[in-house]
């Protein structure tokens, strides 16, 4: 077996956050998709490490942020490989909460959508959380940042706890 | 909430394929991610309607062949729109079987996975397979396909059993 076969799979790139009491934090996330349509679920798969991790779990809510293909590194860095217990991560970022008190990025997001965890799948380093969406906007116009863009035009890494690291 | 927020996740474009006794068969699918990386495990969000359902459910293993970018309308409408129960998918089309008699195409597919159901989470309409993966190779070069690209360049539908089908 070839691990870089998993390379071949397609992904976006989100800022995936959530709130936990008066908190709210939020990450880098690639691996984020649509299960079924009617009612509309998405799944999110996240790191049990992950600060934002400790916060879904609490809430049992979550936003989607979708970035645009404008997005820079010192944004995705910030979200993607600083951690949440060190600095406050929207601070200085665009944003507005949720009904829910989940943060939307008004910067450098085209859309988002608002999921109500419904369960919780253990896969041992991560957690698969699956949900209805119970809310979600276009924001603005242009194109979504995907996951090979990311890699292939901005040069950005994967940090080791993604799902998707592959160690060189 | 705006339905269409959905349509700015990305995706790949994929034939997940899967055997019953000795039958095979495979449909066109484009929710499929990673969830860990160690081990690398896969999820894949199916129709219950779909006869490849049918096929996961008594193997309890699939393969995920990623479509290229160069795979056009012919091909992806014979896995998509046409359903097993009514032709043999794979008569006339270069593939090959694993070791465990899961189709692995030979024609428009750079890269496969062969996935190991350990765990099915029903969600209504759909079934969320996962799993480990268990095999997997990289065919040939080239672009995956993505799901954007198939709308946008090839004019590509979505069939009312797909997960991310939204009325227009």
């Amino acid at each position: 077996m070839n691990p870089k076969a998993l390379h071949s799979i397609s992904y976006g790139l989100y800022v995936v956050a959530s709130r936990k009491a008066d908190k709210i934090n939020g990450q880098i996330a690639n691996t984020v998709f649509q299960i079924t349509s009617n009612p509309p679920t998405l799944a999110v798969s996240i790191n049990k490490q992950n600060y934002t991790h400790e916060f879904i779990k609490d809430s049992r809510s979550l936003t989607v942020n979708v970035l645009d293909q404008e997005t820079g590194m010192v944004f995705i860095g910030r979200f993607g490989f600083r951690c949440g217990r060190d600095i406050e991560k929207f601070d200085g970022i665009k944003h507005r909460l949720t009904q829910s008190g989940n943060p939307v990025l008004e910067e450098h997001s085209m859309a988002f959508l608002e999921v109500k965890v419904e369960k919780e799948i253990d896969m041992g380093t991560h957690t698969v959380f699956i949900g209805e969406v119970t809310d979600g906007e276009i924001l603005h116009g242009g194109e979504p940042m995907t996951y090979a863009y990311y890699h292939k035009v901005i040069k950005g890494k994967s940090p080791k706890a993604a799902p998707t690291y592959i160690q060189d």
